[in-house]
């Protein structure tokens, strides 16, 4: 497996990673110093945190360390992007073994560049130490240039629900790996492919609510439902549909990123917006009428 | 041990976090929606971003919840000190066992928030997600207020060396507490003290370089020397002793976070600075005009 991290030392593995970096126009001040110091044109600062964990998030046999890299910078961009904000740096911290190849970190954080590289953000610092398995924490930081947040809690009775992105490709993709199998939908699960622009475009489309579909559509959309004091109301008819994709993996599967939202109107709203229900009177969410339970993803009940 | 975080489920602990925090002035918007917004009235954003691995950064018998979690708050903080900046915010991301006692995590919430009310941040957000030990990841904001970034690049020969804060005070009672013994050095392990105001302030007495001391003066020295093109040459009898505190200690002993910096002058510096020596000619470090050896602490290389 060629050279390990243990062998580098700390600052000769900081040193491998960096060079591999480059700082965009959001950056004043990159790796080196005690912190970085990045762009923020608005004078606020969207920030958000996510903790990756080996087996738990990723398993090392199904993804090389640059999916890890793509997939753990996504996640953490498209939370950004669901605030209707332009992502402008991420930094990682990286807990592993001494024993973790050069050759995977540096994976990793080409990776992570390559992501950003799709908004215009940069990799501008972080942490590495050591750890008995691979722990991962990305925090991403975004510009809303000007605009409100985009909020959980905006959503009112007669606004329509809309998505943009992939649903239950991941989860489709993972029931595959799970069986041994591979092919496309695996891959979706590598790498999911948020639709970042759409967060943006949102805000400007007058969404009322928005947040990125995480542990699943209908646990998420509960989350707008909640916060806003209303019902939402999905029809499985416009539900999006995918070869090897179920409705169940639709409904409950996370880890896509798709955006999810919610607009005074289905007029105007581009074709890469689908428009899958409604907002009503009263709480929780309902499916063609009836209840769903509480499908999706919880970080400690499983 | 009382109630576990694994019967709480994801939500319910997040729950159990939030309820303890307070938003302060800086906070737009704080947890609950895909990431906070922070003001960042400056223009721009301090950002920087640490690990903390159980059994290599703390010890549950040695430390509490709420003393790791002042430690975790003070590490983060005193990085965006040395900046020169004023720290607005933190994320914490929790990685757990099911089993961890909920107390344990509330405590160690209790702790950030009581670190982060010294200098006026609060905690507005971040992860938890299972995993066999406990690691912590902490990011923390801050805000330049119109001033340029305190770099490690800006010493120039004729400039002093001047520290605020403890020095060595965290590594004799980390060696007290591995020889099974406590104290008030052991306390000061438990809960570094950083001079944060000294940061700002520095700036303003116009410091041309700054770092805080992590991995021990002399490393992190170094890397002030390495960056600015210089040598510095320290002087032990200018260097700071107490009860318990070898020179050893003082020299290479981290996670005290004082704040190390070079001026352009003693004239003027108020008394909680000591200068401890000068900035020269050449690369490098010196202790009574003799090179001293490399110590400190890597993460990997121990």
């Amino acid at each position: 497996v060629g050279e390990s991290i243990g062998g580098l030392g700390e600052f000769g593995l900081i040193g491998r990673i960096t060079r591999r970096l480059t700082q965009g126009a959001n950056v004043e001040l990159g790796p080196g110093d005690d912190a970085a110091v990045i762009r923020a044109p608005d004078g606020r600062v969207v920030v958000t945190s996510d903790l990756l964990v080996q087996d738990r998030h990723f398993r090392l046999d199904w993804s090389t360390g640059y999916d890890v890299g793509r997939k753990a910078a996504a996640q953490n961009l498209a939370d950004v992007a669901a605030m209707g904000a332009r992502p402008t740096a991420i930094l990682l911290g990286f807990a592993g073994p001494a024993e973790t190849p050069v050759r995977w970190v540096e994976a990793l954080c080409d990776g992570l560049r390559d992501e950003c590289d799709l908004v215009g953000a940069s990799v501008v610092g972080g942490d590495v130490v050591r750890s008995p398995g691979i722990t991962l924490a990305v925090t991403a930081l975004g510009d809303l240039g000007g605009s409100a947040p985009l909020l959980r809690s905006g959503a009112s009775p007669g606004d329509v629900v809309a998505v943009c992105g992939r649903l239950g490709f991941a989860a489709a993709g993972l029931d595959l790996l799970l069986a041994g199998l591979d092919g496309p939908l695996a891959e979706a699960h590598r790498r999911p492919q948020p639709p970042y622009a759409a967060g943006p475009e949102a805000l400007r489309l007058g969404a009322t609510s928005m947040l990125d579909v995480s542990d699943g559509l209908v646990q998420d959309l509960r989350h707008i439902a909640a916060a806003s004091g209303v019902r939402i109301a999905l029809s499985s008819q416009l539900l999006p549909t995918a070869p090897g994709v179920t409705l169940e993996h639709v409904l409950t599967g996370g880890e896509d990123h798709a955006l999810a939202g919610t607009f005074p109107s289905a007029q105007g709203l581009p074709e890469r917006w689908r428009v899958i229900g409604s907002v009503v009177e009263g709480e929780g969410l309902t499916v063609d009428g009836a209840d769903y339970g509480a499908g999706g993803w919880d970080h400690f009940a499983r």
